[in-house]
């Protein structure tokens, strides 16, 4: 058993989450930040990768206080889990996602990540453990789904959604694409990774929406089985 | 005075023109499919860069019978001009874009084109020089006014169509986004190169039209002046 897994993500009209020097760029409006505030809530954790956490570093706390009302109304913690995908273990002990807003935190790493930094990471999160080199995503998820997260959305970054899709574990994607182009071979886009070469390999989907707001499309896909 | 340009192009819903192989697979329909074809018979000119030679052979023609015939009717070739963006003269002699179908060739190249290679070429298509290392785009769109060429397609590759956005050289983008993720963070995009890194230099865009058709979406962007 796993979470049901939601990537949600904005990007250009040419496919980038943000500029080859990975700094986080307007892409959306306010009613897609609505949309994502909303989503967070109704999210029992958000997910991101270490690469996002380094670039950005984003609290991914729920920003609506009617919002954080309705989590708590319904017995939940204001915020929901938080989850850094963090292979080695680089996540700063100050990033805001350790400190900013109240909420349990949970990263992952993998067997190779320095004791040392971990200890450090301790005080603020629980840490969970397994993959030789990179984080096991599939027995992560299962782990998350024995801590009663059963909706898990997942915010990036590239590299992190490619491992998920890769593996076979995601439900559904909404992309919002915004009215510019990035540009850049080096720029991040929603799947990184090695990709697939087999057409048969690609990962299918089905449009089941496709929703104009601010200047840009929100589109939201699942994933075929 | 240049002609306007008009970029076509069909991504993954992650944003991605092909395989990181750089293969060419298949992310529309045969709904797109008709459309592409109807917007080449509809342009005096057919572009694309070096790099969509090589690897996809292309042959840029007007694959249905009726749209070349019509085209005949008004006093035009059966084909657009078929125009290869290669700085550096590396167009094969026997590439498919110089021998399939009637109509006229056009070769960009640079300055440092080899002469040799250019001889080989001339017996297929017309030479334009210019640009020290890289072909001048402005320029070149300039000649390919003063050929006549009012209606220019782009087809691609991101490289190319990274260094007409770059130079304010796109008029339009038509995207089909297709429902697979083909991941790769060495899979080309719609705009390579270098990338913007300010916000205020992305090339902003307006969402005139979004269409579902085939399995995706085909999104109609003008882009701002």
């Amino acid at each position: 058993m796993r979470p049901y897994v939601h990537v949600n993500v904005a990007m250009s009209a040419d496919g980038k989450l943000s500029t080859r020097e990975r700094r986080q760029v307007k892409i959306s409006g306010s009613s897609d930040f609505a949309r994502v505030d909303r989503l967070r809530a109704e999210s029992d954790a958000v997910m991101v990768g270490i690469g996002t956490v380094l670039a950005d570093d984003p609290s991914l706390t729920v920003k609506s206080q009617a919002l954080r009302d309705e989590r708590v109304m319904r017995g939940a913690d204001e915020n929901p889990v938080r989850v850094v995908v963090d292979s080695s273990a680089r996540t700063p002990p100050s990033a805001s996602v350790l400190h900013k807003g109240p909420g349990r935190r949970v990263i992952a790493v993998s067997n190779r990540a320095d004791p040392g930094k971990l200890r450090e990471l301790e005080p603020f999160a629980v840490i969970v453990k397994g993959g030789e080199d990179r984080v096991d995503l599939a027995a992560f998820l299962r782990s998350l789904h024995g801590m009663g997260v059963n909706r898990l959305m997942v915010e990036g970054g590239g590299t992190l959604i490619w491992g998920l899709l890769a593996a076979g574990l995601v439900d559904e994607i909404t992309s919002f694409v915004g009215n510019m182009v990035i540009g850049g071979e080096n720029a991040p886009t929603l799947a990184e990774g090695e990709g697939f070469v087999r057409e048969d390999s690609f990962v299918g989907l089905m449009l089941e929406d496709a929703t104009r707001i601010d200047e840009g499309i929100l589109l939201r896909w699942k994933v075929r089985r």
